[in-house]
């Protein structure tokens, strides 16, 4: 049997989390002098935080062991819960009036996706906005996560949540505690984002804006305050943002080794290499191919940088509208989508350490059919891969690409062009943000009917949860049938 | 070493079939009087005759042994040399002034993908129109396996040949001698094709007409010989040309069996049965999505059953311009063009079976996740796969996305629309022939450039041959360095 009560144990300590992470937006309706907006976090705050509380009161667990289905359960329903609650304030204040589109736009947020339906961003309430990037932060390294780094409690059982939570087709520890490792992730990750704040308060930005856009660029979501995105910020913004992005995007266990000192491993990692071998190429072709409309290198390389750490970095700010490049761009642009950052960052998508295993596995395949005798092993940096690994990898992808065709086909009685279509499937899946034409980066989701914004809102959850962890909760398999098979497993042992 | 004089002299054979073959054509350009046309192929048969007898009287092999590597090696060789001599008419006849053209026009016939760089179809002579045809027929089953079938060598070395050249995951043997194998599919194929004649010209339809479109349907080609292709025929034989897109894009091995009168075992098979859903399912959805244009619901369902079966089949034909129908339509199709027909049958694409297997593989992972010491198998046909056929399936779709991703990005130097470049890759790796927008099925791909043409060239190329043996072919590792290899294990052993 599913153990249930430690499932509804973990999500009332989220919603308690959450209640104490809303405070923040609280303070800037105060600051503002935001009323309704104040009112609407007070509200939310009162109902999250009672039902936490009561969740944690009335239920008492019969044991604490967490299996790999309840760490899977228990990371798919505290993602749902606390969209669903994170929500509320944007109906309540009445500035996302349909609670549809409030759920979107929060699941766009803690997904760090930043793809929005609103058409006026403008007129948004400074406490709203600030929840919505704030959400981007929570999301991007993960709420459990944050939970197991500040909660003093056991968490030797909960290697399963985390490995659910964070991103990547290998999950290692830094340090042999879990506790340990989630507490350095999330210094890194404040650390990071504090350099970002000081050095665009530096360029001369608003402390609010500078706020709003570091903590955007941390969780590589993409909520911008702005209908131009980074359009109108000066150069020297745009490239803090773009590098900061970058930053965002490689494995922050990078940032431990050079902690430790430990320099030649970050030199010898594979994935850092490749990564930035494609970034550099995919910024000369496009620098080459968008020059005869700047008609400038500076601006031509920045816009092109910029747009390719965007896109690679699944973050999805815009300094130009990539919607009106030429086709090549666009091109590059719509394959980076796939691709998302390296492992263990912030970032969405297929992630680069998948692929580059998958196109290991595929020469050795070759090798294998030229000589069918011949045993030979794919290794990844440094190490070699078990079949185990290998072949969940292809499996993942596999369902990867089923998840972006079904998000696809379910959108499309949608009256718009394929381009649209495919690229907003595309972009929600990967935790992008903006698509093409319709879902340009001067675009939005705003059109979408409700049926379409419910698959938009589940695609970009099952992005950033890749996709098992969601996948099991909604299988009838896992509540019930499998209770006795695991009992006569017992029974055997 | 590369045993590199078999691979010549079978490609000596081949060039001598090829020869034979031209003098078909030729007689169509003798009965209507075609001198233009005759000369041209007269002149190829020469030249190919000619060059193909020297081969054979010239090369004298060590041994006859061929390992997977030859195997490879004579079909991605065979094919490319296929191509280039069977182009030559159309050139030098002075109808496909540009031989980058007609190499992809010749290319596009033999691996039955249908896509035209033709801007007027119509003008050409009927000895070539003919011979565009007759491609598709030979490239169907393909031309290895035709040799096997009626030259009377020993055949006991050539099931590399025959695995590389027929499509699908698994490759099976109906009765224990390949050769006899090869005899019984060409024959179910040439009964085929002249029961559609038959059904053809029953219906009306003139005799040249209805021979160029039984050709074209049996090899799931597509190639038309009016502007509108199928659309100003009768609905009886747009009717007979959709059964038997449907009949060819089965697998031949259920034919086999019915004529066995196994008939328990076609019932039993499994990707027949899902394959029937899917065309069920897709028609129904498009013949409501495309009532409102034809406010009949003969014509929808004609125009839509029509349709699915031209894109699930990769053949071609069109009887509706659906790049003009809803998204939802155009969706569909879309998606199926990546599915293909069922394996063993001469359909392009994946193959079902693939996607079969690829979604059972996930549901046995899925499990695996929830009960980490379970063990299960994946099950297809009553068989258990074992772990290497698995395996290959999963690095075989990494490849084809990876090659579909590529072919893409290669012609998004085209100043065309993301929709044009990228339905364009699509359709020419799984061998469909239109895509959408431009290439739409009224559309073509004559305003590609050289480049682009040639990239398109190789992308049905790959696509006909699954990957392997062209890449394998091209890369200097199975030429020069694996000799070594071979007598150290020689020697150990």
């Amino acid at each position: 049997m599913m153990n249930r009560r430690i499932i509804l144990l973990r999500i009332g300590q989220m919603l308690i989390l959450e209640s104490i992470l809303m405070v923040f937006p609280l303070i800037v309706s105060l600051i503002y002098g935001e009323w309704k907006s104040l009112i609407a976090f007070a509200e939310t705050i009162g109902i999250t935080a009672v039902l936490g509380l009561l969740t944690m009161i009335l239920i008492k667990p019969y044991n604490n062991t967490i299996f790999a289905r309840e760490g899977f359960a228990i990371v798919a329903a505290a993602w749902v819960f606390l969209s669903l609650f994170g929500a509320l304030p944007f109906t309540l204040s009445g500035e996302i009036p349909k609670y549809v589109d409030a759920v979107f736009e929060t699941v766009s947020g803690f997904t760090t996706t930043g793809a929005t339906i609103l058409t006026d961003v403008e007129k948004m309430s400074r406490g709203m906005l600030f929840w919505r990037s704030f959400t981007h932060w929570i999301g991007g390294m993960g709420v459990l996560t944050l939970i197991m780094a500040i909660v003093p409690t056991d968490s030797g059982r909960s290697m399963h949540i985390m490995r659910a939570e964070m991103a990547g087709p290998v999950i290692g520890k830094l340090v042999p505690k879990l506790k340990d490792t989630a507490k350095i992730l999330y210094i890194i990750y404040l650390v990071l984002t504090v350099i970002e704040f000081i050095f665009l308060i530096l360029g001369g930005m608003p402390v609010y804006d500078s706020l709003i856009h570091s903590l955007g660029t941390a969780g590589t979501g993409g909520f911008g305050i702005k209908a131009d995105s980074l359009g109108s910020y000066s150069p020297y913004i745009q490239w803090v943002v773009a590098v900061f992005m970058y930053l965002f995007s490689l494995n922050f266990s990078l940032y431990y080794l050079l902690i430790m000192k430990k320099f030649g491993l970050v030199f010898k990692n594979n994935e850092l290499l490749v990564y930035n071998i494609i970034v550099l190429v995919s910024t000369g072709l496009i620098t080459y191919n968008i020059f005869p409309i700047y008609k400038n290198f500076g601006d031509s390389v920045r816009h092109s940088f910029f747009q390719v750490l965007t896109i690679s970095s699944t973050s999805g700010f815009a300094t130009a509208d990539f919607n009106t490049w030429p086709a090549l761009s666009k091109a590059i642009l719509f394959i980076l989508m796939f691709m998302g950052g390296c492992a263990g960052s912030t970032a969405g998508g297929l992630k680069l350490s998948r692929v580059i295993i998958l196109v290991k596995t595929i020469k050795k395949d070759i090798g294998h059919l030229l000589h069918p005798r011949s045993v030979s092993a794919v290794k990844f940096e440094g190490k070699t891969l078990d079949n185990n690994t290998i072949q969940s990898v292809s499996a993942y992808f596999a369902l990867y690409v089923l998840l972006i065709i079904s998000t696809f086909f379910l959108i499309s009685f949608e009256p718009f062009d394929l381009e649209t279509n495919i690229t907003a499937a595309v972009s929600c899946v990967n935790n992008v943000g903006p698509g093409l034409s319709k879902v340009g980066p001067m675009g939005g989701y705003a059109d979408y009917s409700d049926f379409s914004t419910i698959v938009l809102t589940f695609a970009m959850l099952f992005g950033r949860l890749e996709i098992y962890p969601l996948l099991l909760a909604l299988s009838p398999r896992s509540w019930f049938t499998s209770s006795n098979k695991r009992r006569i497993t017992k029974f055997r042992a």
